[in-house]
């Protein structure tokens, strides 16, 4: 019998984890699924992500795929999820497990990403590596303003790490915003694609902007020039949330 | 000059403490906090507490009182609660310090306390340590019943911890239901009073009940025997907040 395509859904907590993509000598998320995956279906599993993540990195809505040569009679089975939930550390999570199309590919496929980036604005003792906590002061309105002036561009080379071997610095922002969700300040940016340590080079900027120490004007030159070094330090990894993938 | 009382607000994350309570040979939140508070003021500082809670248990609302000889020229200030929480550690919270009357006693003035007990019902990454994973499959109506069943009582020597040294078993409840909460079921009980690990056993009788374990006329039966002996076994502390005081 041919291969079938399954489709599955999780979520993680980064924090012990040099995020999702499999590497020597550093433990990824992207390891330990497909070893749990492998022992539930006693063959090797291999798993297609929809993207890395950074160490330290969480996501709450991850999706991967992966291609087994048995055909599993109820894949989204409840049992079949207890049971690798029970075979999983308890940060990681899988939600779903379904069977999909050959020409399904979680990385290829995915039209738009969305993270999540949370500072944590005042103390609180439940929160500890999953926000960022910063307690100056800082102006929302101009980080609001800043927000919305990315979604003028289309080239975020100015946030793009450096060495980086992306063909292109293009990407199209779908939503760029702030909401302030009890002590915490969120922004939610969205786009088709996004270049390696963007997110956390935009907050940092934006937290910059925030602050004060560069203007509204300083972001759109920093925009037009295209250059990393121009832009603000990248804020830490424990604030961020890879937070939904569309296909 | 005179003594001068102060209330504290604070909350805490209680993994790592051995619960409020000072104690010989382990961490309490009260000895972390006395220290820091008398290194801030450079006096020794003494609090009286709203209560105990065990080893783990969380307060997302705890106050307490201290006296001091000196008199703090703006208790409340920012300045004062940002240098306090740069001396303590990320799972212990002070949201305010107030100059009160000196009739004002954390712990005996306190005519309402309410907790919130959170069941984890799916795997969820994020929420360790402040949730009790359960994953059995729950009745909701049945605790429910249960909940308020118990509403109907004023005995619950059925849920003190033998050896308990409380002069009296009677507690009014104000509250005592359930709430679906996202991913979570969460209990919610307000009383006068509480008893020693009160919340913990109630909760345990009702996962019993909404197991089918016993029925509705069993938690009748319980009740009314006012021995801890048939009630069921204490739900872990990793769930249970102190989440209200006052007044």
């Amino acid at each position: 019998m041919g291969m079938q395509r399954y489709r599955i859904n999780l979520a993680y907590r980064g924090t012990n984890y040099h995020g999702w993509q499999r590497q020597p000598n550093a433990l990824s998320v992207q390891e330990v699924l497909e070893e749990k995956l492998g022992q539930l279906f006693r063959t090797p599993v291999a798993l297609t992500g929809c993207g890395r993540t950074d160490t330290g990195v969480h996501a709450l809505s991850y999706v991967a795929h992966f291609d087994l040569s048995l055909r599993l009679e109820s894949p989204g089975d409840e049992r079949m999820l207890w049971a690798l939930s029970g075979m999983l550390p308890n940060d990681i999570a899988v939600h779903s497990i379904e069977a999909c199309d050959a020409d399904f590919h979680a990385r290829f496929g995915a039209q738009l990403r969305e993270y999540r980036y949370v500072l944590q604005r005042r103390p609180n003792p439940f929160t500890q590596g999953l926000a960022t906590p910063y307690y100056h002061s800082l102006s929302l309105e101009a980080m609001e303003e800043g927000a919305a002036a990315l979604l003028l561009y289309e080239d975020f080379a100015s946030f793009c790490k450096a060495g980086s071997d992306a063909k292109t610095t293009r990407c199209h922002l779908f939503r760029s915003e702030w909401a302030v969700e009890g002590d915490q300040w969120v922004y939610t940016v969205a786009a088709d694609r996004f270049l390696r340590n963007m997110v956390r080079a935009i907050v940092g900027t934006l937290l910059d902007l925030g602050r004060g120490r560069i203007t509204l004007d300083n972001l759109h030159a920093i925009m037009e020039s295209r250059s990393r070094g121009l832009a603000g330090a990248s804020a830490g990894p424990e604030g961020l949330y890879l937070s939904r993938v569309e296909y």
